[in-house]
């Protein structure tokens, strides 16, 4: 992942399409800038528009807004690795809070799955639905810690289609004999993607836990702390950033 | 701090107050078992006691309960040092998001302060509300993590009054040439005692800054990442936690 330092208390806002020296934004951006912000003529913003970030200027913003580049910023490499979050569909609330934090924290990609002892129950017909609204929450995160690319949110999907899945493989457990996270940790040099299988409340059951052994996800545990499960993602997210800080 | 094992699934309680071989609780903790558990004659919940877990059975729920007390629970040492946070007093949502997942995640003490970027400006008249609130949050959420220990929560105070402080001293810096916590992390061996300083939203202003580091607090960033002011002691906690894992 990518992060940038220029126009750092700028509003910023993604883009996905470019007119000669303008960018078009969405019509919740522009609601956003000229009625939450109520930004004016000549007001700088910063466009992220193919994963690189644009010191813009306002004109028109009355009428019919222009949104004119006025140069690209600089890019800083980020030492961090890709990272996969895997987890059941939870609570409206807690999913909410995890997808926003893990976004600042740096996640590149969610895969929300289907867990036997998910307290949620969600039709299929709603699925949509929820990936939409997900989708709208990483993005305004996105936005809010700088990034120039917007963590990617798979469908929902079953643990046996993460049989796809490259790199380094982990799934939180509560067995007392699996290996504990820094273990795993430490021994992780030049490795480049990370991929994170987080159980609902209950757990995942044994059976879900053997099924991701079996396709190469490692059984770690978090040390003798209890969490809520939302704080299980954050507190994997914080301690990856530490561990491949710079 | 210390947790415990025993009753991992039951609910627990925190009591000041022993007869003989029962526990006496508070209003709020009965309604919940009564009303909120739908407990039972019978049924066995966890009091935490002068910090130890004791395991309880419940008798004549409906007229005058009575908490019998079992058995002393097992307690394991945890190997976290003792975490004091300060922070500054900030919006109710994320005071209280803070306040719950540095709870789950061991802190010892928490310190309000006044900082001169702080957004919400509080009566010193509505201190006392404020304090009683925090305490039921961490009294709470002590209990949802088997802690047998609740954090501490300071009265609100200025910077200046931090000239007591001892142990291993560490503020949250918005300062380019600040050391990353990490460095600092790493040669904290043998540090029993941690404290953290996290600024508002617009970061401490840069006297309040140096008044801390004259009282011996050590500036750090967190590395490259923009993160939201709550994010932060969640971040700090969770490293700290993953540092000290045995």
């Amino acid at each position: 992942m990518l992060i940038y330092r220029c126009g750092d208390n700028m509003q910023r806002y993604f883009s996905k399409e470019k007119k000669n020296n303008e960018f078009i934004l969405g019509n919740d951006d522009i609601y956003h800038i000229k009625t939450v912000m109520r930004m004016k003529d000549n007001d700088n913003i910063v466009v992220v528009y193919e994963n690189k970030p644009y010191l813009c200027c306002l004109s028109n913003v009355k009428e019919n807004i222009k949104i004119n580049i006025v140069k690209e910023c600089e890019i800083e490499q980020d030492s961090l690795p890709d990272v996969t979050l895997i987890i059941p569909i939870l609570k409206e609330q807690k999913m909410d809070l995890i997808l926003q934090k893990c976004c600042e924290l740096g996640v590149n990609r969610i895969i929300p799955i289907i867990t036997n002892r998910s307290i949620i129950k969600l039709k299929e017909s709603d699925y949509a639905k929820k990936i939409t609204r997900w989708n709208r929450i990483v993005k305004e995160a996105s936005e809010q810690s700088h990034r120039v690319t917007i963590p990617v949110i798979d469908n929902i999907m079953h643990i046996e289609s993460l049989d796809k899945i490259e790199g380094t493989k982990i799934v939180c457990s509560t067995k007392e004999k699996a290996k504990n996270i820094k273990n795993i940790m430490k021994k992780l040099t030049n490795c480049d993607k990370i991929n994170l299988v987080i159980g609902p409340e209950g757990g995942l059951d044994l059976k879900e836990e053997e099924k991701l052994n079996s396709l190469g996800f490692v059984s770690v545990t978090l040390g003798t702390r209890i969490m809520r499960v939302e704080t299980v993602p954050i507190f994997l997210l914080s301690i990856i950033n530490y561990e491949f800080m710079e």
